[in-house]
């Protein structure tokens, strides 16, 4: 299925506010692995290391736009973190994926079985830093937001990969496997701050549609990126007979086309799998994917709208933007 | 690792007051499957089918020797056995198992990669069962004994397999990997109930104590009992290298011998598996290992003593010793 993540800062420039905050998150992160010992310590370290921290970005912006307590919110995002760590473990042992972040993914480094319990272990972890916050109704929305998203990925990987994927089907996929969790770090932080039940339902909106703007973002750049930037080869959604939303672009378009067919249907060789890459990448498809993108992106701003301006809604909004705009 | 499950009632003979309960605890296991679609819903019967309700036998009583509400507390046991289940199919996956209470376990019946996202499924479910408890402190407790389990198996996973286990391995193995379980679903039924610290202390020293005895038992059934009765071939743990209580007895008493010893060092043919079990079976460490156990289920009903004596403390007496006493 391939969740999205690769290395190096979320965005171009972030606001000011948030940095502090940010370094906070990743104390804690750098914290909770360190109070267990080796090997699991190294184990955790090395998964909660780097990332974007999208989604303690959302949890953090929203404590501030509610004003939360800064050090509660910081936990929230921590633990946001380690859960959605958690859930690569299991992707990058499921995908068979043997790099995550430039490094050996742990399944590879490791072994499946350890990589197994790892991550049973960074859930359970997660489940108590949420619980840790005293609010039953923040872990009723991380366990749901688990279940959907598992839901989902049984779903992707029983179903029959023969080219026959529609629209539809990726923005139900996409939703399962990002959106929904997105939508959790925001309800989570609107809980956090004693939100209503209306900006709860705005918060989980906003979250929903900057999860899917990043799922399509990270779609277009599995395509458009170096081995570099992503920390794993180009094409892996591809290679995995995945249709994301700018094959079905490309598709679309090009009905009668046969080279990305091909790799859809087996052709995994080098060769093969370039040639489909750069006959997506030198079609509209990509660009149409990401007004896709970018118009999810506005509508998780227009949800915004619900909430007065000031520092933290225009921080919420850069976030919007710099999701469709990254490179990484 | 092999953790205890195997197909059955748990006990000769239940106490009146305790068959309803699991009645409904059964329905509610029944109808947390029926909420979802299939494949999902399919995977999620197979895996809460059958089971001996140990651990929810245990909350059920508590919560009738502490008078808790009886509805929520058929939803904490049904929580602890959705746990218990999740744990079950990540098991079988690590350790290869094929067979889980008769049946072919679910990485077998369906695959590797379905296992880990329905085994992660079955985690989230629990965790939001455990949230709708609304109580802040028995989600903590289930995080934290599901990371104690995981930090255990990790730890036994990557040991070297080499024979020179020792009693107090054994004893930390078997306390992260089953006791630890125990206590939590103790502790819990007491948090469900409003009892206080020293009472919670009582609680999770009695719910330790039966979790060894539990584990114990289960090791020596793995040696002395059928593949009928068992669910799953004979001397599996044995076959997988793990000294078990038993196997350190045996050993122990006979510092000399070479049958067991070669299976432990890898002779898994059929006729030297058979040979072992035959000469520890023959031996007193049968009755050695299950004198311990005795010891362990001695200790659980003496925490209990702390509680005025009544129906439901006579039951988890019951408990306790129809552990020792099991077959299956």
């Amino acid at each position: 299925m391939c969740l999205p993540d690769q290395p190096g800062p979320a965005v171009a420039s972030l606001p000011e506010l948030l940095q502090p905050a940010l370094e906070e998150v990743d104390r804690i992160l750098s914290s909770t692995a360190s109070e267990v010992d080796e090997p699991l310590a190294g184990m955790l370290r090395s998964a909660l290391d780097g990332g974007k921290r999208v989604r303690a970005t959302v949890v953090i912006l929203v404590g501030q736009l509610l004003t939360s307590p800064p050090q509660q919110s910081h936990r929230l995002a921590a633990a946001v973190e380690v859960l959605h760590a958690a859930t690569l473990v299991h992707d990058d042992l499921i995908d068979q994926a043997r790099v995550r972040r430039g490094r050996p993914a742990l399944h590879a480094a490791r072994s499946p079985a350890v990589s197994v319990l790892a991550g049973d272990y960074m859930l359970a972890r997660a489940a108590a830093m949420f619980a840790s916050l005293e609010d039953a109704r923040i872990l009723e929305v991380f366990g749901k937001a688990l279940c959907v998203l598992c839901d989902g990925e049984i779903r992707q990987l029983l179903r029959e990969r023969d080219g026959s994927a529609s629209r539809s089907q990726y923005y139900r996929d996409a939703e399962a496997k990002t959106a929904a969790l997105f939508a959790a770090a925001a309800e989570m932080a609107g809980l956090l701050a004693g939100a209503n039940e209306g900006q709860l339902a705005v918060l989980r909106i906003f979250g929903q549609q900057l999860g899917l703007a990043f799922q399509i973002v990270d779609d277009v750049l599995d395509l458009t990126g170096s081995e570099a930037e992503l920390g794993k080869p180009v094409g892996s959604d591809l290679r995995q007979g995945l249709v994301t939303l700018p094959v079905l672009c490309y598709l679309e378009d090009t009905p009668e086309e046969g080279v990305v067919r091909a790799v859809l249907d087996g052709q995994h060789d080098e060769t093969h799998v370039l040639a489909a890459i750069q006959a997506i990448r030198s079609s509209r498809a990509i660009d149409a994917a990401l007004m896709e993108a970018r118009a999810c992106a506005s509508r998780s701003q227009e949800a915004l709208s619900a909430f007065p301006d000031g520092a933290a809604r225009r921080a919420l909004n850069w976030l919007a933007e710099s999701c469709t705009e990254r490179k990484h």
